[in-house]
């Protein structure tokens, strides 16, 4: 499913023919990417403007585009080799009029981008940075890591960059699950859609998918929730359908 | 399954042999409570001294004693007529040394029980004050909505009467997940376990259990979800367990 060459591999994603550059030596994305860029992609219009922050490998951006076909997807990755690669990928699938992505710290974003997003999605670092084992590979660790931003700092970004009315739209741990929905209230982006993953029927939750309003009134749904695997080990019905036309991928 | 007489029906709660004045008139208890005193009672030690807020017919400190029996449990209803059918009921068990019920208003508690509770337990009324159909019957429109105390209310003086360490359940509506989260926060009741709970596999959560742990760290553990019916109408295995001996109750 991959092409190598000198440092990087080459995936074939499976969908408009779009290729993505990933350091097999850092963090490669998962099904997390997958699935919040299908959970945003069912809101996202093609008027829209989107961001992505913590944008990685431009996963996001590319398949948000793929899903959803949007005006124009920002992404905002501070590691600069990691920005390096993300940057080839959007070269080599020629959609550089489409995606933009910005080397910078999400804190540093400059007031331009400002209340200028219809639609954000943030797929971050998921573990504190005080807790957890640190992974040895530096650009793992920050792709992991709350190092170059807190959970709160990403909240507090995303309300800044988006509209009035703004939707956004998160993947995280379940465990935090108090944090995310406290920060969210502190800068006012109010949860409408939560989603919990468990990676089998029988299991705890240990991600979940948030879909937010800027500035909106308080009525969430707690939508059912997202199984993984099969007892057999197959994937389900339900991530195969989020997977889409990606699951070719996944399934060889 | 209900012997009637003249005002109140008995049920026969088919556990311990536990018998239940009900008004038909009235709000009956529903699988709500049930599932509350079983999620509960898993936490609830011998030595323990329990309070159940809103405590209606007092079917949860019925259920708690019969599933956990622990040191003393209290119970407290601002409706009258609700508390004289609830003592009665207690009379009738002749659990008159074990559950003690008060008629109060929540929020006029007095100091007396302050931080004397190891445990609390709360099927509040779900709906708010200013939202949804307000129901024709009195006794009904009082355990229903929020008319003497608001969610907020019930998890500051659930904060109050609670030990250090102290343990919180509840159950309420899904919708209202982010208040509730935010309120547990304000008052130092840290979420440790949730468990939301899908009227069928496929369809969105209608209510949520929490466990709560007052002036505890943050850490929550999202638990499987709780399905109740099977495709074919039928009661599902986890939720059978929940009513445990009970379940010859809903059976017939």
């Amino acid at each position: 499913m991959f092409i190598s060459n000198d440092k990087f591999r080459i995936d074939d994603l499976q969908v408009k023919n779009l290729k993505l550059y990933q350091d097999p030596e850092g963090f490669c994305f998962g099904i997390d990417a997958v699935l919040l860029a299908s959970f945003a992609s069912k809101f996202i219009k093609n008027k829209d403007k989107v961001m992505d922050l913590c944008t990685g490998s431009g996963i996001i951006p590319l398949l948000v585009w793929a899903k959803a076909n949007p005006n124009k997807i920002f992404g905002v990755e501070i590691n600069e080799k990691t920005f390096n690669m993300a940057n080839s990928s959007i070269k080599l699938n020629k959609l550089e009029e489409k995606i933009t992505l910005l080397n910078l710290d999400i804190n540093m974003i400059g007031k331009e981008y400002n209340q200028k997003f219809d639609c954000l999605t943030v797929n971050p670092p998921y573990t504190k940075n005080n807790g957890g084992l640190k992974n040895e590979i530096k650009d793992k660790m920050i792709a992991r890591h709350e190092i170059f931003c807190t959970l709160e700092d990403i909240i507090k970004v995303s309300s800044i960059l988006l509209k009035d009315k703004g939707k956004f739209f998160l993947i995280h741990k379940s465990s935090r699950i108090d944090e995310i929905l406290l920060a969210m209230n502190k800068y006012k982006i109010a949860p409408k859609e939560i989603q919990f993953i468990h990676p089998k029927e029988n299991e705890d939750s240990n991600l979940v998918l948030i879909y937010g309003l800027k500035n909106a009134g308080s009525f969430v749904k707690v939508l059912k929730p997202l199984i993984v695997y099969k007892k057999n080990g197959e994937y389900t019905k339900d991530v195969l359908e989020y997977y889409g036309e990606m699951k070719a991928w996944i399934l060889t």
